[in-house]
């Protein structure tokens, strides 16, 4: 079965690809297997990131932009990511649905995530969705998120270049951009340019980037777009392939892919560990002794961890000095 | 020099608590030496977080709340989460300059917290924070954030009962209210009421109140409120005691308190063995070498994962089926 579906995958087949992600949504058990399998495949996909807030127009720019990709003829999987309600449970379909121009084009394949509750959970599900269109063989993969808080900065990290839109129209300018946004834009897309104060938040981007002091060698430009005109979407695709030769030819594209690697290896070894201790838990003895006597009162959390750390891990590295 | 810290402390010195406060927010190595001699101090505390948009009047009608308190004779102090942009490097001291009213009470302690990049570093240190407050002996302890992302969402945990404040004149209504925060409420306030839209706002929070299935006994009110009249405090403050009344009563004030001392335990657990595993990196030695099979793309990340967690973790419990 499984060998069967990773065959098609291979194979390129846009089915296989559609049940390989909904299997990652999911959390099957068969998600490591495939990642797994796959691993060595992903690392050729140019991944971009587009962040921005809800109505800045990110879909509208990404689908403009994909014409222009598409041009060229390379292949482009899209990774929507809609913060879904828990209350509602419904997830907003929108950009799917607006991205449909896009539909038949075998070469664009577009995919909506939705949370389920958990924003850790959506990054986690969001990257390996981006790492199998990667697999899959996409020459691109982009990434949109709505940009409101550190999942999506967390989301945002396996982008090689991050755009950040922006809009004229919101009426509160660059203050209230939330804290670490600004930060991991790679360029500034100023979009619906054809509004007033678009050259006003391009004089205040520009201040911000003056004020701000980094060791990085590239600045970030800043790009008046429109989609309803076609402004600046030549402009912005230059940009993004720009900020691509800028991080090979820095080596700097090597050391993200390094740092991806161990990220990848840590977060896999978190979770290993954690459904491990849970594991340990369920099982009675000595952790769901200790952890007992917390809820008892009877023990502090800081003791019940070190008695915890000490029942679980070798004697021979277990330096309790360290601790 | 800790002892005689720990000693003002308990002696119910204000500077004490202040100077606790920053080895906590600085992550002193003291820190956790403090927060273990003090755990068993805490637990009285009524802890009542308050989100809501910047701009939506949090810091008004926790004034207001506070004198409400204060005539009671409860001593008080308030935790205000600014995120800080990683950008400016600035924090935003607006909650703690508009508090002043209170600033020279000896009864309210007013502690405003930035983030340093990281809102998951905040959303700990914020907890512990609510804790050593908790600990010094303060009968309320209020937090409050901005409801933004996951990392809110997180502090609010620590909440017995949570306010979100909304207000009727953002123009949007309540279908942009963030993943994640409805979910949290146990009071709604309408705030600003004096402005024309509240009536609505309280119809569609009541709706999607209806709409909403869930098995807890606690519907929560949706109370207007407004600083400038004084309207709706005294109920606001009402349904605050009944919640607590309603947690006591069904033992899930309890439940929540165990719950809160297993996260803690599971919190800590995994801080230390992250710097366990970081610890065993830089001495060299297997992990490393997985970890560079992995860099050097030689092996994947969840082969490299089990082959370290299989060097870190004792034999005996080693069961690798369940990996």
């Amino acid at each position: 079965m499984l060998q069967n579906l990773l065959k098609k995958f291979q194979c390129g087949e846009r089915q296989a690809l559609a049940k390989v992600i909904s299997l990652i949504e999911n959390e099957s058990p068969l998600k490591e297997e495939i990642l797994k399998d796959r691993y060595f495949s992903a690392g050729q996909a140019k991944i971009i990131g587009f962040t921005g807030s809800p109505g800045s127009g990110k879909s509208s720019l990404i689908d403009e932009l994909v014409d222009l990709i598409r041009r060229g003829n390379e292949t482009i999987g899209i990774v929507a990511v809609d913060p879904t309600s828990p209350f509602s449970g419904g997830a907003l379909l929108g950009d799917r649905i607006r991205m449909q121009k896009h539909g038949l084009d075998k070469g664009v394949y577009i995919r909506s995530m939705g949370t389920r509750g958990n924003l850790g959970g959506l990054a986690r599900s969001t990257k390996d969705v981006v790492k199998i269109m990667d697999a899959f063989g996409k020459d691109w993969v982009i990434v949109e998120t709505v940009g409101v808080g550190q999942a999506e900065v967390d989301i945002m990290n396996v982008a090689h270049t991050t755009v950040l839109v922006l809009t004229p129209n919101t009426g509160d300018g660059i203050q209230t951009i939330k804290a670490g946004i600004m930060e991991i834009a790679d360029i500034f897309a100023v979009n619906k340019s054809d509004l007033p104060g678009s050259d006003t938040l391009v004089v205040e981007i520009e201040t911000m980037l003056n004020m701000k002091t980094t060791e990085k060698r590239w600045r970030p430009p800043v790009i008046q777009t429109s989609s309803l005109n076609g402004e600046g979407l030549g402009d912005l695709f230059a940009a993004i392939n720009d900020h691509r030769n800028y991080l090979q030819e820095n080596e700097i594209y090597k050391s993200m892919e390094k740092e991806q690697a161990s990220t990848d290896t840590m977060d896999i070894l978190e979770m290993r560990w954690r459904s491990y201790v849970c594991s340990q838990i369920n099982n009675g003895g000595p952790v769901s002794h200790w952890l007992d006597q917390v809820l008892n009162r009877k023990m502090d959390p800081y003791t019940a961890a070190t008695k915890i750390l000490e029942c679980l891990i070798k004697p021979e590295t277990n330096d309790s000095s360290k601790f």
